[in-house]
């Protein structure tokens, strides 16, 4: 049992959970409590470590279903067990639950994000805050976005803090970290179609049809898109504000505009009012292979 | 010039920058940086502290017309000068901006908000996240709420994180925190309609035509809404959701559901696809004197 914070190996643990740097590196990052880890696949867990309480727990017999379930995907694992208090000092959360895992880092290509079936793709520049980057993932999933791609000024998604507020849609939604610019170029040739909510743009984003797999770029909270960024764009829009609101949350303005092209998918699936059969036909497409 | 933090006055600013009970009990907060206080009716604000270099730099004659507005807006308020550790030690923001004050809470009655013009009405139940309490302030503000009626389960409004958030829209919408039974109870009394998200609600939300002035009932991050708090609803609806997500951030999914009453409203009154007369009607209808 490890009982001293300085161990090598949850030294390893500390510098992967604070230093975005080290995870890029080794390509690995942390995940933080059973219903993260029960999302991962097995053969991405490099190595498990578990307070000695929670170790405890593991070994009682229990007929309870998610125990069970918990219990088999444990077995076998790679596990170093930890005393409660080192644990609870190294643990990224307030209440830790007693288990983390270094693991692998997934990787994705643009292309797989784009033969995905879903309604639209997200291209964030320069998203700071890793609750709003989480929110995103999170919503993303829900709205049935193909995936998110996000330039390299974006906050590590690996972050524990961006993972926890992902609730779990890190596992779904398949992401790349690349320039905004090739992205779109691949996205466009493969027929998609980008929007930027933007000052310039006239239409409001719930009167925009949504012709072709819509793409939408988002930017920084603080700051909007770059022009050079917002010039990638095929169309602007604008989210219609009232009083004297001059921005959105960025998590905010993602999920309206994911939101209206899942609206508009739907309601032409469903051949209701607020969507055209065109619509659903475009964003439903299959994108060209890249 | 105060150079020491445990000065009587900045330390009862320290205990309105924390606690929520000497808020409350003093009925006063701390608004922080010029943007926010500009917001603030003058004759509101109980006293200004301003750091060394801030107030060095307000004696500067300038032409530039933000800094002419904020030199008048400053002539005449009462102010303390704080040696700019002792206001760096104090000040609850990252980069301190040299000013904070103390502001008398505003009061706001729910006849109030039910008069004012608007497409919808929150009705928030134990949010407890700053940052999210805030965001949905902001988020009403641009939808066009008529006004945010809380529990006292919600963390505090005038928590310095919430006023952030709210990036001034505090200053904008008018918010109440009564027991949500009483407030749903004059909202229908007064015509309205209350929808809540819930697992039992089978139309979509962009699926529901809101007649009436719709209400939203939101409820707590991790636990949704209360049974008791839920069967307040006229009516159930859902936030389709794909994949495996379980819900939505709660000013995720606040943002939805104004956002779409608002779209419902513009779309009636332009005579667009995906709204009706009939929902302009009676969005927009006064609601009667409560």
């Amino acid at each position: 049992m490890i009982t001293s914070a300085t161990n090598q190996r949850l030294k390893r643990v500390t510098a992967l959970l604070e230093k975005a740097r080290v995870r890029k590196k080794e390509q690995c990052y942390i995940a933080e409590g059973r219903r993260l880890l029960l999302e991962v696949p097995k053969q991405d867990v490099e190595m498990l470590f578990l307070s000695e309480s929670m170790d405890r727990q593991r070994k009682q017999k229990t007929e309870e279903d998610p125990e069970r379930e918990w219990a088999e995907w444990l077995a076998g694992m790679p596990c170093e067990i930890v005393s409660d208090s080192v644990f609870n000092r190294i643990s990224d959360t307030v209440t830790p639950q007693g288990i983390l895992g270094i693991v692998k880092q997934p990787v994705y290509t643009l292309a797989q994000i784009l033969s995905r079936a879903g309604h639209s793709v997200l291209f964030l520049e320069n998203i700071q805050d890793p609750g709003n980057l989480g929110t995103i993932f999170r919503t993303a999933e829900a709205a049935g976005v193909r995936g998110i791609v996000m330039n390299d000024g974006c906050v590590d998604v690996f972050n524990p803090k961006v993972i926890r507020a992902t609730m779990g849609a890190i596992y779904r939604v398949p992401f790349t970290v690349m320039p905004l610019s090739d992205a779109v170029g691949q996205f466009r040739k493969a027929g998609g179609t980008v929007y930027a909510a933007h000052l310039k743009g006239t239409a409001a984003h719930y009167e925009t049809e949504y012709r072709g797999a819509a793409g939408f770029l988002i930017g920084n909270e603080g700051n909007g898109l770059t022009e050079g960024t917002a010039a990638l764009a095929d169309r602007y829009l604008r989210i219609p504000m009232e009083g004297q609101t001059e921005s959105l949350n960025a998590a905010v303005a993602a999920a309206l505009l994911v939101y209206e092209a899942k609206r508009q998918a739907d309601a032409a699936r469903i051949g209701k009012r607020g969507g055209t059969k065109d619509a659903e036909t475009n964003l439903e497409t299959d994108l060209e292979t890249v």
